[in-house]
C-alpha cells in the first residue's frame, strides 16, 4: 500500500517550471484508480502516517511546513483541507483564507498580509489563496492591480516578471529558515466546474457556496489557464515546487495531496527531541521528589 | 543655505558596498562646520522642509518610505530619531524599537517580526535596530544563532552570504512595490562611546539608559567594526544604501541624517493628489447643497 502511495505524486509535481505546459495534465485524471472506496482506504492510512508526522514536527518544533492551495472556484480547496487535515492535532495547524484585500492591507506591500500568518515552527500552515492571488486574479483583472496604490512609475510590462522573481527569492528565503513549502493547484475541469455549479445552485444547503461573481470569473476561464501555467513555470522551483493536482474527482485530489503533504515531511530530518543525560538526571530528581511528597 | 545642505550627504552615502572601507570614514568628522550653533539653524531649516514633503507623502498615499538605524550603544539612535523627525506629523510616522526577540519571534523566520511593522503607504517608517541585528549581534554571539531554532542542517558556513542575498532580495522587493529604504549606521568612536557611558554612570536622571550588558559588547568592538562592514559592502544597494553617518557629535549627525531624509523623499514624485474635474463638480454640489441648507 505504501507503495502504492508514493506512485500518486510524480507525475503532478514539477520541480523546476521552465517548460511546464498545463494541457498535459489532465482534470479527469485519476492513475487507474476506479473506485472512490479503495482511494478512501488509502486516504484513511495517509492520514494516519500524516498525523504521526506532524506529532515530530510539532515535538522537534525547528521545522515548520506551508501549504499553498490556489484554484478556480469548486475546484476543492476547502474540501480538501478538510479531509486531508482532518486527523491532525488543531494545535499543529494554522489554516487562513486570503479574500479580497482590505483597505489596511492595500495600503502594505502586497506580502505583507499573508506573511503575519506564516505557520510557526512545529506547525503546518495552510493558506487557502495566498500571494499568488497577485499573479493570477490581479492579473486577469488589471483595475485590481490600478487599485493597489503602487506608485505609478513603479508599474511597467516587466511587473509579472518581478513578482515571479520577488515571489522565488522569498521562498528561498523561507525555506532557508526552516519554512519546507509545497503549493497545490487544484487543476478542475470548465465541464467539471459547471457541474459542481449547477449543483451549488440545486441544492439550498450549499446555495450559500454560490455567488454570481463565481461566475463573472468563468468567463474569463481561458486567461486563468494562462495565468497559471506562466505562474507555474516561473514559480515551481526544487525548494517550493508546484503540484498540479488533477481535480475533477474530489476523492482523488484528496489522496495526491495527502501524499504529497507526507512526503514533504518525510524529506525533513524530523524526530522527538532526545532527552539530555543532564536533563534525566533533572527529571529523575522530580520523580524522587514527587514520590517523597507526603 | 539649500546648497550647502547637499553638500552634507555625499561623503557618506554608499551607493554600492563593494569595497567599501570602515577606516575611511572618521567618527569625528564635521565637514567643516565648527559650531554646534550654526549646525542646529541649518537643521532647523532641514526639519521645516522634512514637514512639508511628509504632508505631501501622506496626502499622496501612494509612496512609503523606510528608515533603518543601526549603531553601536550610545552612537545617538534615539536622539537622533528624536531631533530629525521631531517637526513630523506623528500621525505619518511610525517608529518601532526592536530589541531581543520574543519566543513567539524566534517562532518565525527572522523578518517576520519587522515586516508587520512596515509602513504603510504615505507613512515614513522608522526601525531602531532591525532584520540587520541578525547578521551583527548574532554573528558576533554564536549562541544567539543556536538560539533561533532554525533546522541544524539549513545552518552552514554561508549562512551570513545568505542572509545578505535574502536581505537584498527581500529590500529589492519592497522598493519595487513603492518602499524607498535609506539606512543608517551611526559610526560612533570607541572613546566617544565610553565618555557617554560615563556621563549615563556619573548623571542620575541618565543612569537609566545604562546596563551593564552594554559594557559587555564594548568588549566585542572588534567583532561589531568588522561585522558593520562586511554587513555595509554586502548590503549597500542603489535601492538600498547605507549611510555612515560620523557621529562623534550628536548635533553634525542630526544634519546629514535629516539631510538625507529630504533625499529621500525628493527622489520620489511627491505631489497633492489633483482633484478631477468630475470631483470637482461634485465638490461644487456639495458647497451648493450646504448653503442651501435652512
Amino acid at each position: 500500500m505504501a507503495k502504492a502511495r508514493k506512485e500518486l505524486t510524480k507525475p503532478f509535481l514539477v520541480p523546476e517550471g521552465k517548460g511546464f505546459n498545463l494541457g498535459k495534465i489532465d482534470p479527469d485524471e485519476t492513475l487507474g484508480f476506479r473506485s472512490k472506496e479503495k482511494a478512501e482506504d488509502l486516504l484513511a492510512e495517509g492520514v494516519k502516517r500524516l498525523t504521526e508526522l506532524q506529532d515530530k514536527l510539532y515535538a522537534q518544533d525547528h521545522w515548520a511546513l506551508l501549504l499553498i492551495f490556489q484554484a478556480m472556484d469548486a475546484a476543492g480547496k476547502d474540501s480538501t483541507i478538510e479531509h486531508v487535515m482532518s486527523g491532525v492535532n488543531p494545535q499543529g495547524c494554522q489554516v487562513f483564507s486570503f479574500k479580497g484585500p482590505s483597505a489596511e492591507e492595500l495600503d502594505h506591500d502586497f506580502l505583507w498580509r499573508t506573511s503575519r500568518c506564516l505557520p510557526e515552527r512545529g506547525r503546518i500552515g495552510i493558506f487557502n489563496r495566498s500571494y499568488y492571488e497577485e499573479v493570477l486574479v490581479v492579473r486577469v483583472h488589471p483595475a485590481f492591480l490600478a487599485k493597489q496604490k503602487i506608485p505609478r512609475k513603479l508599474v511597467g510590462k516587466d511587473i509579472w516578471k518581478e513578482r515571479f522573481e520577488d515571489i522565488n527569492a522569498y521562498e528561498r528565503y523561507l525555506t532557508r529558515n526552516g519554512v519546507a513549502i509545497r503549493k497545490f493547484f487544484l487543476h478542475v475541469s470548465k465541464e467539471e466546474q459547471k457541474r459542481r455549479f449547477l449543483a451549488r445552485l440545486a441544492e439550498p444547503d450549499k446555495n450559500w457556496k454560490f455567488s454570481a461573481a463565481d461566475l463573472g470569473e468563468r468567463d474569463h476561464w481561458e486567461a486563468y489557464m494562462e495565468a497559471y501555467e506562466d505562474m507555474i513555470q516561473h514559480t515551481s522551483t526544487r525548494h517550493a515546487p508546484w503540484l498540479v493536482v488533477p481535480a475533477d474527482h474530489k476523492w482523488f485530489t484528496r489522496l495526491v495531496v495527502a501524499q504529497a503533504v507526507i512526503e514533504a515531511l518525510e524529506s525533513l530530518d524530523l524526530a522527538y527531541p532526545v532527552v539530555s543525560e543532564e536533563q534525566q538526571a533533572e527529571l529523575l530528581a522530580c520523580k524522587k521528589k514527587l514520590e517523597a511528597e507526603k
